[in-house]
Parts: structure tokens; C-alpha cells; sequence
């Protein structure tokens, strides 16, 4: 059984997406970041970084192991099942690029337009413009990519699709408006986005603690 | 042989490190982001992110392959050589959600308190204390590690040291200003600096293209 720390945000979505397509056991444990959940000293024995999301699995390799970081927590659940990411071969190498051109580029740079463009109730045009630029290159990136290639991946679905679509999801709604309805000029990216958040996976992973 | 497109940055020093570590033959070849280098047209089907550093291996899995993100590289050559990150068991995660922190939140968090704190002529005083927050809780996280574990990913050295350490010689030079000297109270990452510091390979790749 998988013990699944998160919360209702695009990070927080990534491994229930993974753990449905999966079909992995899991346990959801709720921490509330309006509330300051994630520094109660608990949690931070588990997540070093007071972060969502984190897991625990007692089946792990050699016994109970705690994992912090989503794109660590995906790599994880993929190696331990041999799905969602090639174990070998170049095919593995594409994949893993794109999943952390999500974790230190797409997640980290939304996450900061939606605090100064949207959040923030003290304005700093200068973050915003910033964060709304950066933003807008890297769906132009993704785009590029999606007109390419079906899947972040190449031809296979696999995580790193899993780590992008929360956030994509978040800039055509939460941050649709600073980013000026970014899917009607960018089609490749609007057909990925249709075609895996019909998954019933997908559907299920984001709704996390919703239901 | 392997063909590295780099620049004097901290996300450029990170292979640089890992190929010396490795023992690895390459061949450096510099894009000048201050002239823009990365958005020539030759460089976007190396790193289709525009970003360095990427490299393209001749005898990779199945022939030549290209890569770009520092930590996919840096897992990637690990994978190659079977050293620097464990193949398996509890300890490879754990070095994988130490890779993840430094991607997703150190490397980008202290890149933009760069920007805001020392680069922008402009001062948006909202982003420098909201920067200048997150780098020193980021800090405080690395220090709890570092007065736990020897090196990042627990008794042996590897790739989330690696990916740490340009940034962390960042923090203590170009951002030791706006992090008010931080080492003098964090004894366990000081030591830490300056033992992979002395690394013949660290000093050798943290001096790429500056030689």
C-alpha cells in the first residue's frame, strides 16, 4: 500500500494521475497548504522540503521507503512497475528531458506567474511581465513538441505527460487569463491536452480530494 | 565522443563536472547566451528549449543521441557508466528526490533572486523578499541534509551534489549579498562546499570555457 501525501494543485495532482494509470493501491492523505499543513513536524519527517507531494510505500525496494518530489515520485512508480517510462534505450532519454523540462521550467515558472499575476494582491509589474513571457516561450516549446510528436515522450504516453497536463490545465484556468487563452493559437497543444485529459486516469487523478 | 554545448553559468557547470568525474571524452562548445547564441537555429535542434546545457552523444543507445535539461543529462551519463546515482534500491530515489529538489526549486528559485536581487536595474521590491525567502528556506532545507547525510543522496557522492554545488557557489559569491553571508551560519552546508569543492573534477568543470 502506497501512502499518498498531497494536496489540490497541479503538483499535487501528478501521482494520483500515476497511481490510476498504475492501478496501484493508494491511501490519500490530505495536506492543506492554506493551513500550513506542510510544516507540521510530522510531515516534514517524510518531505525534508515541506513540500507536497510524498509517499510512502511499504512494499518499496528493501523495505518502507519515503519519497519526496513529483518528478522523483513519478520515476519511482515507473521503475518499480516497468510502465509509463522506457527502461533503457534513447526513447528513456527524451522522456526523462521533458519530464524535467516540467519540473525546472514549466511547473516552477507557472507557479510564479500565478502568484504575481494572479495571487498577489501587491502588483510587480516587472514579475509579472516577466513570469508572463517565460510562460508564454515555454507553451510555444511545448507546442513545437505536441505539432511533432503525440506525446511529450515521442509516440508512447508516460510521465512526463503525467508531470505537464496538471499544469497545462492550470494555464487554461486559473492562468488563462494572464497567458490570453493560450490554447486557441497553439492547436497541437489543445489536441494533447483533449486527448489525455480523457483519460480515466486523468480524470480521476484531478479530482484528488475533490470527490 | 561526446559533443557539449555549454556556457559559464551554473546550470552550464553541472556536466562539465559530471563528464570529469566520469572520465568521459567531450568537446566543449560554447554558446554565448549573453549574444543570444541559444536561439540560433542550429542550436533548437540540439536543445529545442533554447536553454544550455545539451549534448549529443555519438555512442549512445542506438547511435547518436541528443539531450538537453541538466538533470537528464546528468542521469543520463550516470545510466551510461553505472556510477554516480545507484541503479536501484532505496538509495537511488533518495538521490533522484535530491536531483528533483535542486531542479524544481533551488536551481530556479536562486536563478530568479539572480535576477531580481542582482541583475534587473529595476527593483521590484515584492519579488526580491519573496526570492530572497524561498532561497534562504531552500538553504535551511540543504542544511538540515547536509548536518544528517555526508552528501546529498546519503553516504556517497553523486549526481544531486553535482547538480547542487554551482548553485550553492552562486549563493555564497554573486548571491552572497542578498543572502547576507550564507554560510557563516550553516556549518554543515560550508563543509559540505568545501569538501566537493576540492574535487579535482568540480575545479576542473566549474572552470569550463573560463581556461
Amino acid at each position: 500500500m502506497i501512502d499518498l501525501y498531497t494536496w489540490k494543485t497541479p503538483n499535487g495532482r501528478k501521482v494520483p494521475i500515476a497511481l490510476e494509470e498504475l492501478g496501484l493501491e493508494y491511501r490519500v492523505h490530505p495536506v492543506d497548504i492554506g493551513a500550513d499543513a506542510q510544516f507540521a513536524p510530522g510531515f516534514l519527517a517524510i518531505s525534508p522540503n515541506n513540500k507536497i507531494p510524498a509517499i510512502v510505500d511499504d512494499d518499496g525496494p528493501g523495505g518502507e521507503v519515503a519519497i519526496f518530489e513529483s518528478g522523483a515520485i513519478l520515476t519511482y512508480l515507473a521503475e518499480k512497475t516497468g510502465a509509463l517510462l522506457p527502461g533503457a534505450g534513447a526513447a528513456r532519454y527524451v522522456a526523462l528531458q521533458w519530464l524535467h523540462w516540467q519540473i525546472g521550467g514549466l511547473g516552477p515558472m507557472l507557479g510564479q506567474l500565478g502568484f504575481f499575476a494572479v495571487r498577489s494582491k501587491e502588483k510587480a509589474p516587472l514579475a509579472v511581465d516577466r513570469f508572463t513571457d517565460e510562460a508564454n516561450r515555454l507553451l510555444d516549446v511545448l507546442e513545437r513538441r505536441l505539432a511533432d510528436s503525440r506525446y511529450l515522450g515521442g509516440d508512447d504516453y508516460g510521465i512526463a505527460d503525467i508531470a505537464a497536463y496538471p499544469w497545462m490545465q492550470a494555464a487554461g484556468t486559473m492562468l488563462a487569463e494572464a497567458l490570453s487563452a493560450p490554447f486557441e493559437r497553439r492547436p497541437a497543444t489543445a489536441r494533447w491536452l483533449e486527448e489525455v485529459g480523457a483519460r480515466p486516469a486523468v480524470r480521476k487523478g484531478m479530482r484528488v480530494l475533490e470527490d
